[in-house]
């Protein structure tokens, strides 16, 4: 083995920071050399995530304003909040790269980014140097990217689940996504909707037709194929701690049986472990605590039924950007990911 | 207050009679005369539905081929799988009402009826006798019954969300109903998908496109409204123990706004106090152990999206049953079924 | 029945005062008059509590500093954080009866307080005129009170399963006290202890040796009998949102065999249908959100161990107050408290 | 890289199995050669295990009656029904390696077997050569046993918590031991106790005073220290799928403090990395899908209460049994078992 890639993480104390520190530090060619934490900082990394006691003496440290003023590192993962990559990735010292777990950077056009997010986008020119992360779909870009903007989690279940469809124009007509997540998709800090008394209950809807996700769907779904297809997009909240389970219904073109639709996503997954098709249904059962995104498919003859299931905080999130920071390395894209999930 | 409707449950170990037993023992116009349960003939009903502990001497007794050899009462439920009940209901003595909790005579089309439940349909003339019994839909009907096939809880939560659309004609096109039921949905009886390990993880797709409730669905939408949608039907399962929450996606054939189909949803349940209109989402913590149905509606201006919420085991079965029984013995409708959930 | 209780609820926002509001408004002797609740002031209650949604158009007041401002009730629930009540309920109208849910007025003793609240007994004068409401111990104290100090929950059950071991001397030594709550003990207000995605997958210990709910416990035992046994109390938590379980080991003092045990614990609790004595184990499934204590014991000889379980909220809370004010006005103290929970 | 142990499983359709399976496919010095299980005899283990899909084409075979009959390997893993092991390891030809996770070579005397697990011991001389293997206390009896008997997941949780005081004499009279367990540790065959919708709100006690891991935990800690204490163990029920947590509430022979404890704990768990001492309580949060078995300690001076959390099916079974089987090859005891746990 020669050198490893040297790793930042900034923003360490949430969920995302939490499982890239988790994989990152089992990853073969990696080594992480800071993470920040700001409400943490000071603290070892073992005292906030005690899973990993035992496993690193790292510290957090503060994040500064200008990163240039942290170590030297080769890459820096940032798990923010949605807006403060858009202020810190243009601090980093030039060539290195960088992968932003946030919205920041996800959407190409300012004013979709501005009515998703309630925000501006502030760095605007920055933002045309990122390339969108899904392996399966964009290898070579991501390969050759210095920066790369990880995809949402709700939208690289669905993304996935329809990326087949739009890349064989077999759907026409709008698409419904009705989608489920966990409660680690509200991230780490305790707030009303994760208060267990009543989330261990509970399932809702929420965000209708408004989720944030949906513009980097669109944007996405119409650089793999063209398409006839809009999409309704509805969130729901699920009574359990990891999972989502996208359940995608599109409008069969011409008509196709389940064994046809189940024989394209075979086809365009062919060269992606990570994909796996499945029988009747994935289960998130199956895939917690992995980096797969398992797929089933079904068709009456006229709607055909696209069911996904990832981690969101794995495929979902800081799985996927191990994966994209792989490929920008040269390295196989399923070095330190390559790990099944557990029965129970 | 004069004489007690008095009642038969044929079937009682399951979760349908388990929740017949809980809300009848504290109906004010009603006296519990026999529970059957052939496993626990004998036993005291208190040992087996132990929160029933204090609340009653009940025994069970053994489910006889010929229900005349039974003591006399004025109303039978049925609460037994799906097959038994058509065998039995003839032996009824003449007069006595019935209150059927399965699926034997809620299809009026006896091939609808074999394709949807794997077996034929026996009793195909004592079927033309039922009424199919969603209150808010068949009040003067139900009223009028001898004999009540009680809905299915998929069916419940989704003809609930759908009827004010197929009585104003206002959607076109397919309607996707992306439905999701908790574990108790799948009866008392231990079985692989509902053993806790897995299912408290687990979120997965079943029976895809071939749900049996589905023509029970179109069949009573038919009724209520001239109908130009078709139905795609999808069923889900969810790690929590009650609940049912459907998401029903339609086309709008005008377009109209959120405020638009709210109007319709509160003007067609304005006599159904059971069915509350809420803001945003129904959540099926709200419903839990409840007789209501919560329904929040959407529009982007072409879609349509209605989701509902249920309590299976009430709403979605006894609880309707009983219902049902107010207004065939001209009651009001809500009598002992009047209580609200809990809040965690 | 001629007139109504008139009561005032202080503290509506919490899980205290939503099950006090859910269980009074079906109460048959009570009306409720008004309910504070500082943040909601203004909101209707069915906006919170949405599972009374239909059921109250009470509104929310703000809490003055003199609940003399307040409408005339006959009494006051007090359902605040602790030490509220202590600068309130002396503010009541002269004849006010008062039931205080938190801890102020349990401890007689000053300084034992201070050290297990950390704060000052600031209305020690006003504390000497409470009565600590465990009906089941003290049903003609409690008939007799204006003021009543409602047990904590732990204390609740804790103090159910060892008093008839203390009342007859049976026990030697020390008694060890494991006892567990759900989620909703830790209140209404999201948390970290109560955050989703983690208190899910939680088992764990806090507070050892110094739980505030041992002085009450020791107090109250102290009354019940002459006691040789000190107490060592460790308090868990559940990843489910409701319910308590207490599991109690005393060595005996002479020999005794599991029926012995039980024929004592029958004889206690004679005349306390709230208090179940049940084979085996009693079970949180069977007692939530109800007002029973469900018990069993065993020994082998010289360990004998007593399992109790309630629902925190209900007889651990708003239901024994509610139990606490039906004696405190001459009612059976079951009123409105008689019905059984849910089998799943 | 040298040449790889060869391993059977035998009886690799439970839980245990399945943990054995998808620990040794990623052990760098293991091979399966086969596994198998009657019910799935001919089918491919991802379709069982499907959490294992992509990662191996292993099949199920027969479990034979005459293990000779099977290839040959190094070590053949027992993880079958009480009972099965019994008939089945003295087959195995010689020289081969066995570790049984069952109770049927657990405990030396064979009427106290025989009493514990209702059946006769009928390998009693085959037993006498197995090592009860807990690899923190008889590391080096394990490195050259030929036959381990792998311990109770109970046994485990209980026994690191109690080896320190029984080694170091520090407690005397009765030791409270207070389990509880997730529901994996039923098995993977659905029941009526692990039926979701019940066991999801449920806590509950079972086999009280007669749990069958008690015998093994007093032989083991017999051996590790003389005892003047005689155990209490009582058995609980979590609504969680992984864990065990296990309070133990032991009587100081001279005071200590919290500290002095904490020390005793830390200088005898010094070489064994899989035991963490922690802070204030362990969570089965933190170990869950771990090898480790986290404890915390605390004394009042004269009660000292240790609480201990594993991974049931880890820690508590198929990855101590891999531990063992390390140290049976000459291994790290580690190799294969270093991973941390998840934050949610």
């Amino acid at each position: 083995m020669l050198t490893k890639i040297r790793i930042g993480i900034l923003g360490g104390s949430g969920y995302g920071g939490s499982e890239l520190l988790r994989l990152l530090l089992f990853h073969p060619n990696a080594e992480i050399v800071y993470v920040t934490a700001n409400e943490h900082a000071g603290k070892s990394v073992s005292a906030v995530h005690k899973n990993l006691l035992g496993f690193t003496d790292l510290e957090f440290s503060k994040t500064r304003e200008d990163l240039s003023e942290l170590p030297d590192v080769d890459v820096a993962f940032f798990a923010m909040p949605h807006g403060a990559a858009m202020s810190l990735v243009g601090t980093l010292p030039i060539g290195t790269k960088a992968i932003d777990l946030s919205g920041d950077f996800r959407i190409d056009d300012a004013e979709v980014f501005a009515k998703a997010y309630g925000r501006d986008q502030t760095a605007a020119e920055l933002q045309k140097k990122f390339t969108y992360g899904i392996p399966e779909l964009f290898r070579a870009e991501v390969a050759k990217a210095q920066f790369v903007a990880n995809p949402g989690c709700f939208a690289t279940a669905t993304i996935l689940a329809l990326a087949p469809l739009s890349a064989n124009r077999l759907s026409t007509g709008r698409i419904i996504v009705d989608a489920k997540t966990g409660s680690s998709g509200s991230g780490a800090k305790a707030a009303a909707n994760t208060h267990h008394p009543q989330r261990s209950n509970s399932f809702y809807a929420y965000k209708p037709f408004t989720h944030q996700h949906l513009p980097e769907i669109e944007q996405c779904l119409s650089r793999v194929g063209s398409v006839d297809s809009s999409l309704v997009f509805m969130t729901h909240s699920m009574p359990v701690s990891r999972g989502i389970f996208a359940s995608c219904y599109a409008e069969a073109r011409n008509e196709m049986t389940t064994a046809d639709v189940a024989d394209v996503f075979r086809d365009f997954y062919a060269d992606s472990r990570f994909v796996r098709i499945v029988e009747t249904s994935p289960d998130i059962n199956w895939v917690k605590m992995t980096n797969f995104c398992d797929i089933a498919v079904h068709s009456d003859g006229r709607t055909i039924a696209v069911f996904s299931a990832i981690d969101n905080l794995v495929k979902g999130a800081s799985g996927q950007a191990i994966q994209n920071m792989n490929l920008m390395f040269g390295l196989d894209e399923m070095t330190g990911l390559l790990f099944p999930g557990t029965n129970p």
